[in-house]
């Protein structure tokens, strides 16, 4: 196997580094958050930090870095305490990575490409019409993070749409028939095939 | 569309909210994450809740219930300040899965698995052998998140190991060369394979 040390990992070129490190925890959700600033521009970023947090009551977390990238995201979101979260499938994988492009704040992500917005249940924030998965989400709180001045932002599920064929009778989400897409580090998208859904794991009778 | 509104959330079965809002983010990376004792009992245990959170430092971030089921992952961590992060390759399945099973402490889950331990430059707890990628991790810090009594446990990458045939000439891993899984919502393992590495998206040069 190839080694990098810590010391190693610090002295590698930039870009190089920046790849191995996003791409070294694994596959993550690929979810674009849309968002409408209070005096009406919407915008659209894609996003890999969406992580379940808990379940009852319904929360997710976000890791952003406030500064640099996703500013227009996190002005929006606490600006007007509401987002979107929307799964990406396979053939909006273009038009989804094109969204990390810098835009003036001014300019909508939805004008720039083929992604189209959806208002529904009166949430102030669009969704992305023909996302198989959305979720309409309520900012709760943010966590600085001193090592690296990042923030956790936690949030509330208060609407979540599912596309029908997804779901299955015990409330599990069967992602691939939405052909929703995983990340692989910064810019490698990849379609996940389900092998195996297995049962709880309860210890062995005979515990060697 | 299937919709949920909070409250409808808040009033599903229990089994059914979970396996319902634990897909509903999207794809996860599955790790197994190896800890030690100080007295020397070895633990493995799934997560999948390990986002990358920085490159430079390489940092990464895991949410844990520190007072539930990931609680010997946990006191190990605490006591020890260092642990492995392994990548599951689809042959592993299984055994990883099993390692969700509830066992007294002094028991290791590489005793009631055929997952075996690897030792390296003399780093305290086990790495899981053959897994294709491996990070020695060292506790930082924590992050109490009040809205549900989780931790976010922040810790830095000290060495990485990756195997040669899934890193590419600028740094990038090709997760589905080392057949890595990822995780849809508690029990569902899916095989990702990369559909399109995207190059760095910029801004259209005729915006509308």
């Amino acid at each position: 196997m190839k080694y990098f040390s810590k010391n190693q990992i610090e002295n590698l070129p930039r870009i190089y580094r920046l790849n191995l490190i996003n791409s070294s925890t694994g596959y993550k959700s690929a979810n674009l958050i849309g968002t409408k600033s209070k005096n009406g521009n919407t915008n659209l970023a894609i996003f890999s930090s969406v992580t379940h947090l808990g379940s009852d009551p319904a929360l997710i977390s976000i890791t952003l870095r406030p500064k640099t990238v996703s500013r227009h995201t996190y002005e929006n979101m606490i600006e007007t305490k509401v987002f979107t979260v929307n799964h990406i499938p396979e053939h909006y994988i273009a038009d989804a990575h094109h969204t990390s492009a810098k835009y003036p704040k001014n300019f909508s992500e939805f004008d720039q490409t083929n992604l189209k917005p959806e208002y529904k249940k009166k949430f102030y924030p669009p969704y992305v019409k023909g996302s198989p998965v959305q979720l309409g989400c309520k900012f709760i709180n943010e966590y600085y993070i001193k090592e690296n001045d990042c923030s956790i932002i936690v949030a509330s599920i208060n609407d979540l749409f599912v596309e029908k064929e997804i779901i299955k009778e015990d409330g599990w989400l069967q992602l691939d028939k939405g052909k929703v897409v995983a990340v692989n580090g910064l810019d490698g998208y990849a379609l996940p095939k389900l092998k195996k859904r297995l049962e709880y794991a309860r210890p062995k009778k005979n515990h060697k």
